[in-house]
């Protein structure tokens, strides 16, 4: 490969204020030039002093920022939901119950079927910028089709995540507690090598506390990390409980007290915000207002589902969190690229900074404000992942 | 060129519901076929009984719709406002003043620019499916440059909108009946033969109800057809006065009255909504209901402008007005596509029929519904304008 020199970047917003250089929230320089060598950032600097490289792109004066980190997707499922969707814009109100309808087209695809849908909504999703996703299971809500699940999402991606406990499989809508026991033991068992995290959907209508609970201390005894689905359509106490446990992100976070503000603030989890899935289920959005005088911190993610929020978008996603949940462009670009990253725990991606991976993205336009000012328009121009120009997605260990 | 099918489209949306088919708001064909010649529609049918052609292009299933029209765009301008949208994102509320600096960037842009400018911008709508457009002048706001932006979007579009009433030019403000004076007179004397139609911007800040009249009064005199930018910030009595003088499209109706509904109903005048520009300037969404239950007809449109709604993408458009407006899916596609069509009093754009121009628009997806159900993910995946692969803007007389 040798080493590539991108000069003439207009606006460059590296996230990598760890130097307190004053640059800002995206911590901007100004005509700029990155070299990249063995997938990786050699250099950052003024254009003007770029050094000798194998190669050269210019970018003439467009904007470029880290590659997106999408902490938060279910990309893993047969079918679509898209009669579902059009009966709720038609009034309808979401129920989870939903779920169930892509847990049967799930379990009947094959392997294979499902890892080339994956591929389709991953190649789109590298085309909007995304260079570092998360894939959850559960669509399979039985021990083998959980299994393939993780065994699909892992082709694509380490950032795998266990979750048996989406919703109680729908043969065992009677036998809960059994179910909670299948999820924690046998299924875990199987789970757990082929994963980094564990996650529960603690809701109405899928778990309670005490059953996450035991869930996430169960996956923590076999080495996974912590995720929770918490508070989306009430304040649940699910919030809290991660925090407590310790888990790396707690997601959606649509309803939280004043308390789980605090006691995010005094942690180190991330509280990750879905916007989509307001967008897709007419929800009302969460606001960061609080968070941001607490200093907690927060990503975006895209929830990328065929039920409550079928975008692979973060540019969109972004555009939303500006619009409805008050943070600023910088705060939701950081929070996309930046709060992804630390909500993975990963210190090598979600920035742009000597030594971390050569992921990038260069936008048509003069400034990354651009991905909120221009809303629901294609402005990613050329994606490097991993070091090199991508235009379909294969997996890049991480 | 000769003659080419497109075959195995999965769900051809023809808007062509003339005949009564009772085939839904979108007028649906499945397993069908096109054959487009000397860039008209010459056939429609089911795929397996497509006739001989020269060329033929497997659509595999997907959807295909008929390329959106855009009915309202501010597409000629120089700079842009990215500062003052991060500001505005930041607390500080939408004033029309914003206008100036655009008019300021634009005077001292060369034709050439602007030119340059207004093809970057609709290749990129083009890419989003966007067909036909019209654009407005009102950057200028002197003779000089008014005539200069006809003549640039004169370049792209017959659908060209005088719009030297946009606001009062800035070295006039003090004397704003000698600006009514000059658009009424010299401008739309210079103007009128590079236009086919004249609008004005009616609202607080800008022009009044009785300064509206004369300006559209004389517009038609001048032999153009009437728009007008009515009821964006409050119930002004504008939506009236165009319904009253049979404008052929009043845009915004951010606040319609009961009365603007029924005067609506009773008319030809069609309701273009901009829901990128409620989105932009965080304004409250217009809902339609009320204009459902009275059988108005409605469009959307983009009102493409860097101010208030710097967006290009019609899918981005439909999704808003679907997740915020109260539309379903079908009445949404429709108003982008069929709606903007009525608005500009256009019978051979807008749907898929045989004798209408080949405007069409292939998406990464099964259905139509997707751009609403998978929103900010550019679906878009082949568009034929005129009958051919179009990936550049050109200009196509209509
Ligand atoms: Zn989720
Ligand atoms: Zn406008």
């Amino acid at each position: 490969m040798g080493s590539e020199a991108i000069v003439g970047i207009g606006v460059l917003a590296t996230m990598d204020d760890r130097e307190g250089t004053g640059a800002g929230l995206m911590a901007l320089h100004r005509d700029a030039a990155v070299v990249v060598e063995d997938g990786r950032i050699a250099w950052i600097g003024p254009s003007s002093q770029t050094p000798e490289t194998d190669t050269r792109y210019d970018a003439a004066g467009a904007a470029m920022i880290p590659g997106f980190v999408d902490s938060h997707t279910h990309a893993v499922f047969g079918g679509d939901r898209a009669a579902e969707f059009d009966a709720r814009m038609s009034g309808a109100p979401y129920s989870a119950g939903g779920i169930r309808s892509t847990v049967a087209a799930t379990r009947a695809a094959t392997s294979d079927e499902l890892t080339a849908r994956t591929q389709h909504l991953l190649d789109e999703a590298l085309r909007q910028g995304t260079t570092t996703v998360e894939i959850k299971s559960g669509y399979g809500l039985d021990v083998k089709t959980e299994r393939r699940l993780l065994e699909v999402a892992g082709r694509f991606t380490d950032e795998v995540t266990f979750l048996g406990a989406h919703v109680v499989a729908p043969e065992m809508t009677s036998r809960r507690a059994e179910y909670v026991d299948l999820v924690a033991g046998p299924m875990l068992a199987e789970a757990a090598p082929l994963a980094r995290w564990i996650d529960v959907f603690c809701e109405d209508g899928a778990f309670d506390v005490e059953e996450t609970r035991r869930i996430l201390a169960a996956g923590r005894d076999a080495g996974l990390g912590l995720r929770v689905h918490a508070n989306q359509l009430t304040q649940s106490g699910a919030a809290g409980l991660g925090v407590e446990l310790g888990a790396a992100s707690i997601d959606h976070c649509t309803f939280l007290s004043d308390k789980d503000v605090d006691a995010l603030a005094a942690s180190d989890t991330v509280a990750t915000f879905v916007p989509g899935a307001e967008f897709s289920t007419r929800q009302p959005y969460p606001r960061i207002e609080r968070l941001r005088e607490a200093s907690v911190t927060w990503a975006i993610a895209s929830d990328c589902n065929p039920g409550s929020s079928f975008t692979t978008s973060m540019p969109f996603c972004i555009a939303l969190a500006v619009r409805d949940m008050g943070m600023t462009p910088s705060e939701a670009i950081r929070a996309a690229t930046l709060g992804g990253a630390q909500a993975l725990r990963r210190t090598d991606v979600g920035r742009i900074a000597v030594g971390a991976r050569a992921d990038l993205v260069l936008l048509d336009a003069p400034d990354p404000v651009h991905l909120a000012y221009r809303p629901g328009v294609p402005l990613v121009s050329r994606v490097w992942r991993d070091g090199v120009v991508a235009t379909r997605w294969e997996h890049v260990a991480g």
